[in-house]
This record gives structure tokens, sequence and C-alpha cells, in this order.
């Protein structure tokens, strides 16, 4: 499907993604840019990385599509970079976890390669290469945001190569898909942020009694502070609304309490409850 | 270890118990009172299971421990009525989720079978006999509470009873379970269902689009709302407080984001980092 695509500043979603274009024969050759030499020396032991490259003009040239995996406050500064050394029939595309900044600074250019921004929804609390594996896309969720201007062509490239991966794909505008994930990604992340900072707070001998509802509540809590500083940074009037919705939730769970009045808590579990059965 | 046990109302928990006991070699005979006759029928094709009855008096009788699997708000009920058909040196022990209200009404009476409080931290959002397995227990926390008047015989006996079927043993006084537990496991639950509750109210086509944060975040909020409300109802005060806390800590979140003050959210996210890898 492509001859050549490049990964840069491959991490867990990089890497995943290099072994997966390979296995699924998506991808003849497979480059990788990467700032620090152990991560490219990293890559090239592994059998999906055919090349890896300090510099970024090295690194793209002549490859028909580039994805760019590093945290979302950088992409727009290395797709502007690339730019210039891809192809103007060329794909540029990023994994980042907000998508309106992003696309709004990586507006297509006549002439130069296009962006379409996506979001694969397939992270996990785990970063770096060690943790990558070719089926971690595999029957997930991805978010593709194209602007009113990106051709039809484009959008079905790009959605072709994640279906390629194992994704089931959506389309939806930058605006919108940083509305959606604020309540389904950013906000469960803060919730398990609060949830483990106030038992951070506890007595340190209440952790050896936890069970698995606090593992699994708080599991996303141990994902990388600066990876989600620069997420919030970047979706922070859309996070902000989803606080004040939760911030109503808590009120009406409070009162009921105060007031005791335990059929209308066992109505408000009932709702969580069918939400979450909805989800399986 | 035990002659004869017999498990009240089996649920997920009790046949998990019934298997983990006769695997364990802590029970020779295992009778269970169950008040539906199919539960009776699906104990009894279990091969742990060596007699039903729909009679309290005579599933007890004879048994040397005697282990209340019911919902928290009839817990203290069952044991009344269980009390006179037990010999005067057996136990009685429970796997209630609160204590200090159970461990208040199920006080020793003199002549009488000694009530020892329970909580052994295997649950899951699955309920049910035919989610059980004999490896439930296996390396999870219990707690046990004691009074000042328990004997340390009886305390030593249903420790060891709790061990024996993988268990690791903790003793705490009643109310200082329900302060812990508000933390570590109420507010847990309460924080899924505020979640999946919130999301619930979202478009139904944003589920779709799920991924594993989501899904971990809320597992719990699939518990039963009838189990759950009595917890709450029988731990509200403590619930109350942790609930405040949480209030605190979402307005602390809500206000570094209004303040769009990115490094102090790099530090409230390492914060729950921190608490989270320590469960590990």
């Amino acid at each position: 499907m492509f001859d050549q695509i490049t990964i840069l500043a491959p991490g867990l979603l990089g890497a995943s993604l290099g072994m997966a274009a390979k296995a699924s024969q998506l991808a003849r050759t497979v480059k990788v840019w990467a700032r620090r030499e152990e991560v490219r020396e990293a890559c090239l032991r592994m059998d999906w990385c055919d090349a890896g490259f300090a510099g970024l003009e090295a690194s793209v040239e002549g490859s028909e599509l580039a994805i760019v995996c590093a945290p979302v406050d950088i992409i727009p500064e290395l797709v502007e970079q690339i730019r210039p050394h891809l192809g103007g029939g060329a794909l540029i595309t990023d994994v980042g976890s907000t998508k309106a900044a992003i696309c709004r600074q990586c507006k297509d250019q006549a002439g130069l390669a296009r962006f379409v921004g996506s979001h694969p929804m397939a992270g996990s609390e785990k970063s770096g290469l060690e943790h990558a594996r070719a089926d971690l896309f595999m029957d997930r969720p991805c978010i593709v945001t194209p602007l009113e201007s990106t051709p039809e062509a484009s959008l079905r490239r790009i959605t072709a190569f994640w279906e390629g991966v194992g994704m089931r794909v959506h389309a939806v505008s930058p605006e919108e898909h940083d509305r959606i994930v604020a309540h389904i990604s950013h906000l469960p992340h803060l919730v398990a942020s609060l949830l483990a900072r106030q038992l951070g707070g506890s007595p340190a001998e209440w952790a050896a009694l936890a069970g698995n509802g606090l593992r699994d509540t708080t599991r996303i809590a141990a994902g990388s502070p600066a990876i989600w500083r620069s997420i919030f940074a970047n979706n922070s009037a859309e996070v902000m609304h989803a606080l004040t919705g939760l911030e109503e939730q808590l009120a009406c769970c409070k009162s009921l309490i105060a007031r005791q009045d335990w059929s209308a808590m066992e109505q408000f579990l009932a709702d969580g409850q069918r939400f979450r059965k909805g989800l399986e």
C-alpha cells in the first residue's frame, strides 16, 4: 500500500505501528526519526525498522506517509519542519490525543504534503518502545479529523491505513473530536488521578488492603504526567466543561447521601450500571 | 480444620468460598442455606456442596463455622436467627463490605456462638454463582474486625480460615475498617458510578469510541445497585468524608486548569502517578 513510510518519535504507539504496518504489509520500508541515539538503536534491533535517522530531512525523504508520534505540544513544529522534504503527494498524520489546535496549526499549504489528523485510541498507562506490540491497534477505535479542505482521496488513504492495522475508523471534525475525548478519555484520566492523589494522602498501610476495584479505577493515573499535562493544556476548555459535569454528579450524589435517600441512590447507581454494561 | 461449615446465601463469594474450602481441605462437609430453590440446586450440582437447606436451623446444625454471605442489611437478622442453633463453641462470620453496624448488632451473647466480622476483599463487578472460582481469594486482602471482647482464640481461628483459602489477613476494629474501606473501596465505586452516569448522558455513538481507560475506570460501576445501595447506607458518614475529600481534589484540579498552571498540573498528576505505581 505504501512503498515507504516514516515514523517520527517512536514510543509505544510509534513502534507498535511500525510492527503492525510491516506485519499487515501496509509498508515495504519503514524508516524512523528519533532525536535520541538509544531510541534509534532500539528500533534498528527490531525487525520492522529498516533505517533510523537523527536528521528530519533524511528520515522523510522519499516517504509517502509520515506519522508524527511526538507529544501533542511539539507535533505542529515537527510537521512544519518535515513538510518541505516530503513530496507534494505525500501525507502526514499524527497520533496526538488532541486535534483542534494541531489541525489548525498544520493547515494545508499549496504544493506541500497534506496533514490529516488522527487519534488512534490504543494508548496505555505503559509507555516506551519495550511495550510495543503488533496487535496494539486491533479492534480499537481510531478518530480521524479531516478539515473541510481535506480531499476525499487523502481521507480515504489515511482511513485505509488505520483500518489496515485493525482499527475501527470514525471521522469527525477536530473540534468535535476534542469535545468527545474530553469526556471519554481526558475526564476518565483526571478522575483516576484525583482518586489516586486523594488516596496518596492516606496512611501508607492502606495500600496493602486495596482490592481490584481501586486498581482498575486508578490504573490510567500511572500514565506520564508530562504527556498528560500537554493534553490538558491543549484541550483545557472542553476538559473544564467535562469537569463541571462531574462536579454536578458529585453534588447530586452527596445530596442523596445527606438526605439518606437510598432508593434514589439505587437509581443513581443503576444509571451508571446501564452505561457501563452498554460498553461490553 | 473444620469438620463441618455452613455457607448462608451463597453468591459469587459464598460459592467460591465453598470451592476454596474444599480444595484447601479446610472443611470436610460444606452445607448451604439458600432461600431460593434454584440456588440450592445449582450448589448441589457443584462438587463442593454436600447438602442444601431451605431452613436455617437444619442448615447450621452441627456446624463449627457459619459464614453469612448475604447483603449487609440482612446479615444481623440472619446471625440472630442462626445463633440459637449453633453450638456455644461455634463461630459465625460474614463477608459484608461494612463492619461497624454489623459487629455492633451481632455482639456476643453468653453461651451462644461468637461472631467475628470479616471482609474478604475479593468481590467483582460480576455476581452470582456462575462466576465462582476456587482461586477467587488467592493473594487478596481480608480484613477481620474483632471487638475488644473477642477472645484471641476465636480471632486466630477465623484468621486461619481466611489464610487457608489464600488471603492476606489484617485485623482492625470495625470502625477503623469502615473508615478505611470508605476511601479504598466505597469511594472508588462511587467515582466509577459518577463517571459512568455522566457519560450515560452523552450521545450514544460516543460509546463506540471508548478506549481501555474509560473501560477500566468505570468497570466497577457495573456492580449491583441494590448491593451497593446497602453498603453506602451502612457507611454513609465515612463515605461522605471521602466524597468531601474528592470534592477538594476536584476543586484544586479545576483551579489549576482555570489558571492554566501547567507545571502545577504536572505535579498534581505526578502525585497520583506515585500512589498508583506504589500499588503494583
